[in-house]
């Protein structure tokens, strides 16, 4: 219970820029204590899947998975990224276990029923399923779990998986066991009050500000289910919950300070 | 030193028949004790490298990986092949963990220097320098590791490595700490003595007959690095290594017999 635990989630805007992937995982080695990255895809994977003459596929405007695209997301994630971060990584001293939410069972997830839109072969974990035990064994070997977006239907399938909800669910589950810290980076340095303004960074967002943000469309779009998934770890009793960019939260974090927006509930 | 380990290496002619995958992954998940899982990468890179539009390259008749080459398999191996492996394992209860080398530093490797023919991102593992501590953990966790066939340099780069080297290292690295087992699983139902007679397996292979094949031509091409890498095993003191069809070698060794070659030093 004592122990502190931080969980970083990067996405694009990190992947996408060598220069910045290598001053983000050099910051996060430098970390101390448990830790646990979770990372996205990125333009990576769109570009791959271009070049294999993939067509992305939308139903009412949601992007779905399909057999083919569950084939280029388990390449791309749970291959080329999540393989060279664990390498990138080992070579920064940071001992690296790159995992999909199938290795050890560590998060099943359930396959989201067809309702309106039949996403295909994406799937929802739950804080409840995590395997809460192993982690904390690989934990206290020294060993930083690497997560891809994927998780694992128990029955065969891999299922792509929002990595904001990877990250809100592996501190939800070890909230309890862990002092966890989470801290979602983004291309902005944190919720901006006015979009427009990158100087409007909100210092903390609680959730009668958010859903005034939301009714002034201040926040929308890809925001808004990283928000949620923020609020949900908040509500859940994760000790910290941050959004910002990865540098700030980085050199931060190392100095005990906070940056970014805190979300509170 | 009084425990068991199975060490099982398929390769394509498993891997890209749906049907014979299945059937070996259930007769794998049935066999007792520790085990782990090496597997290549079969016909499916190839395929995925002619859609992306790249061509294979060669410098004196050998194949070299280049970066685009090493992007290709890091995708097809590390993620394609070894994810799905792990998830269809976690379907059939057998709590595999999906890693290559530079997970956890267990299969550190030198770079191949480049000698008459630059080999590429190419890498060439030890029994010294194999991660035995961790694996050691991970198998008394009651994890299946499924090793994809890539290794790092431990400055940030995978290293592709042919997957009858890394079952090999593995073997050796455990010895001594296991009573190893160690499986080579390929077309055939073991060692012909005539290449032409696939009734004339022979049931033990010692280095003296390997000579007279070779000199013989009995043996030729992709056979000859697995049968090094299984020589190899034996000379270190592996206890059982065998060469032969995966049907074959699941179906009697779950009964405790051996069926295909045996590799005697």
């Amino acid at each position: 219970m004592t122990n502190n635990i931080t969980i970083i989630k990067i996405g694009g805007n990190v992947l996408d820029e060598p220069a910045a992937l290598a001053a983000f995982l050099a910051g996060f080695t430098a970390l101390p204590g448990a830790k646990i990255l979770v990372h996205g895809g990125g333009k990576i994977a769109s570009g791959i899947g271009q070049r294999l003459g993939l067509t992305p596929q939308y139903v009412q405007g949601r992007r779905i998975t399909d057999d083919a695209t569950l084939d280029l997301v388990t390449m791309v994630y749970g291959g080329l990224i999540n393989r060279q971060l664990t390498a990138q990584l080992q070579a920064l001293g940071c001992n690296a276990l790159g995992v999909t939410g199938a290795d050890g069972n560590v998060l099943p997830a359930l396959k989201r029923p067809a309702g309106e839109v039949d996403f295909g072969w994406v799937g929802d974990p739950s804080p409840e399923r995590c395997g809460t035990e192993l982690l904390g064994a690989w934990l206290q070997q020294g060993l930083t779990p690497v997560f891809a977006p994927l998780t694992h239907d128990g029955q065969g399938h891999l299922l792509n998986t929002n990595a904001d909800t990877i990250a809100s669910v592996l501190a939800r589950a070890l909230t309890g066991r862990y002092r966890v810290r989470l801290l979602f980076c983004f291309e902005k340095k944190g919720i901006l009050e006015n979009p427009d303004d990158d100087h409007s960074v909100m210092p903390v967002l609680n959730r009668e500000q958010y859903r005034r943000l939301q009714a002034e469309t201040a926040v929308s779009g890809g925001i808004l289910p990283k928000l949620d998934n923020a609020f949900a770890a908040a509500a859940a009793g994760v000790e910290m919950v941050v959004i910002g960019s990865a540098a700030d939260l980085i050199a931060n974090f190392a100095a005990d300070s906070v940056c970014g927006t805190l979300i509170q509930v």
